[in-house]
């Protein structure tokens, strides 16, 4: 059986602190000097405590993450320096099965002392100036070009583009990042915090130049209003339920105040946020739109969109869905089988590496080939560009069979026939059977 | 066959606007006077221009609403003379086979220039200052008691308790209405603009007394932060998109930061925000407290929950589903069927009022009957305490037998065993089919 070609709709890369610095421009480095020296006395409070991490999982996940191998080796310094080495980076995606990957910044979701300079992460914001924060991307635009000028079949790295303030500065640094390399599409602050939101057509000229210069725009999770949760026990698992929706909420905006319609070849994800929602965003829409009795009396779309919010969906949109769950598979025809990127999430502890090929497996056993096929890799390189000709040497040598996913009984896939007929039920006006798993 | 016994889990009841005066406390009549001139202004400013109203739905729907029938009354006039003439309100409500309702404010929800003064409708919100807000809640719970003594057998009146400023004041105010006779619960603000959000201990002495007195505490739908839309086309449908969210927010705020674990007898509902959205909440709440392998890192629950997110929900909340859909029928067993609490929203056009009967046979024609009595009334009964021994004479004149909702067909009930038998997967292990209707 042919090998899967794996492509990561979700990694993460950057060096080690203080390189930054050389990639920075002349005029902010005295800054990101003193931001560095905040970053250790941080480090040092925090070993002073009881932990060195903002890392508050239980003691065995610690064991796991942080305890050494018999090489001295942690999950935790393998993932960060295959943040930066690309020698390093590549084995630990052989032996993750994963051929090819979309690099956004930040490896270290544990410690919150490494990132790219004045906020520029995969979840931007100016934690200085707004200028500062368009120099910090700069700076990590350009690492992330030489980054993913090696092995470069196997990357599409991704732009910071922090648009809510210096528009045509923004601007001037994707049309310079494009140039240098990065292929694989801006990433927008999801949250516009004193800024026009969304629905605003400000951002019609950032649009129109990602539609130009084909560069899908991405929200990355992360982002939610801090300031509502206080400090309450329990306020991080509201924050982890929450964050979900305010990674995806520009998607709604831009989709329902007509952006598609307005730049039809414009494409975005949104990363790390689940996939689970999309067939409710797309029902629910659809229904607004077209004949839901609540909305007859607010009707306020019909001057705006042309086409049916799926619709707009399916041709314009994809979800980053990293470390899909069972659930999600199951609702994979109302997602759509086309729109779903899966992503390993390296080197993040959230993700599923070094554990992909055990969950895939767990995940996978009872999806069709040829969806698996999509999902896992077809999806991403279409999306993205991905040569496939080029990465099937990678997954000839290092891809999972469907066998070793436990794809063997062509008899469990019957079940799934009803789904797949129905598609979409609101718009086949067929009731389908769906498979509610985990 | 036996009538259903239905309940309205959501109405909106409230006088014509002047009337409020001999309601309101006399220190307030003055500023009441201003707003009803700036409500007159406002009507007259709409009438000059195209149209007297905030409608903006189709013209075969403006012809429905607005238009005459043989006597002259149009659908508006009769609910809003429903609104606050108990004697045509339980006239509508035979017609429309509704026994029993929860009464909440605000009848009009088309001219917008009606209901309580000082925001203190069923989303209150200052429009003034706390003071008048917490007085317009006054007015409104003193006018809705007389109006609930009407037929009291039939109606559970809510209370208007804008807790966010004045705590004392409204903690007053509960005890005052309660005494008065409204019995169905209290109406919280969903948005805490300005104020500490619902994680915050704060409000736990509201909570303690609504333990003690058994109100349910109420969110209703309405909110969202519309700062954020902008006025580019389109954006009314980003607010019908997010209202649901942001109605629903005060829920997990309070349930994953231990409020239901601190008062174990408090009850919660969320009305006319759909219920849709339920089932992957508790998935996701339920995951990420116990295993979800994404939150490991984060685990930060234990000290504050005791069971698991979907055991509280099921102890201590319900959903007011107004106008509930096929899509979330189909996930009852996830929901739980004793969750769901069905309403009509008389007399707003967004609700099924006055085809409730053929929108009833459109949805529960498959439904077992058991399940269809619960989610119609008994589970209103339950949470409301209403008598369903005194409502069963006006069942046995105005409710629908099953035969009238089509449930004819006991064949029909097999395909829904095994989602029955798996009711929350990722609590039983099992996979479930699941129907994924309209």
């Amino acid at each position: 059986m042919k090998r899967y070609v794996i492509i990561s709709a979700d990694c993460h890369a950057g060096p080690e602190s203080p390189v930054y610095r050389e990639f920075l421009d002349p005029a902010y480095r005295a800054d990101f000097d003193e931001e560095l020296k905040e970053r250790e006395r941080l480090i040092a409070e925090r070993r002073a405590q009881t932990s060195s991490t903002n890392f508050v999982g239980d003691d065995e996940f610690k064991e796991e993450w942080f305890g050494e191998d018999e090489e001295g080796n942690s999950l935790h310094e393998i993932g960060l320096r295959g943040g930066w080495d690309a020698v390093t980076r590549d084995k630990e995606l052989d032996a993750d099965a994963v051929c090819g990957e979309v690099v956004f910044p930040g490896p270290d979701a544990v410690t919150g002392t490494m990132g790219a300079p004045f906020g520029a992460g995969f979840n931007p914001v100016a934690t200085k100036s707004p200028g500062h924060l368009l120099a910090g991307a700069r700076a990590f635009n350009r690492w992330a070009a030489e980054m993913c000028s090696q092995s470069s079949e196997r990357r599409r790295g991704l732009i910071v583009a922090p648009l809510l303030d210096d528009l045509e500065g923004v601007m001037d640094e994707i049309r310079r990042a494009h140039g240098e390399g990065l292929t694989g599409g801006i990433i927008i602050p999801p949250r516009w915090t004193g800024h026009e939101s969304y629905t605003s057509h400000r951002y019609d000229p950032v649009w129109a130049l990602c539609e130009e210069l084909s560069l899908p725009v991405h929200c990355h999770s992360g982002p939610a209003p801090q300031e509502d949760y206080g400090e309450a026990p329990g306020w991080i698992t509201v924050y982890g339920y929450e964050t979900i929706f305010f990674t995806g909420r520009p998607l709604w905006f831009m989709l329902l105040t007509g952006v598609f319609e307005r730049f039809p070849r414009l494409r975005m994800a949104v990363t790390e946020a689940g996939s689970y929602w999309v067939p409710d965003m797309l029902w629910r829409m659809d229904m607004m739109v077209s004949r839901e009795h609540g909305m007859r009396k607010l009707v306020g779309t019909r001057d705006v969109l042309r086409m049916l919010p799926s619709e707009y969906f399916d041709r314009n949109c994809a979800i980053g869905s990293s470390n899909t769950r069972r659930r999600e598979l199951a609702r994979r025809y109302e997602i759509g089988v086309g729109n779903i990127m899966w992503g390993n999430d390296f080197p993040h502890p959230e993700g599923t590496w070094p554990y992909t090929r055990a969950f895939l497996k767990d995940r996978f056993w009872d999806i069709p080939i040829d969806e698996t096929a999509k999902i896992l890799g077809e999806n991403q390189a279409e999306f993205y560009g991905f040569d496939m000709g080029a990465l099937q040497p990678i997954a000839d040598r290092i891809g999972p069979t469907p066998a070793e996913l436990g794809q063997t009984d062509e008899s469990v896939l019957a079940k799934w026939e009803p789904l797949q007929a129905a598609g979409r039920p609101w718009l086949s006006e067929c009731e389908a059977v769906a498979v509610a798993g985990e």
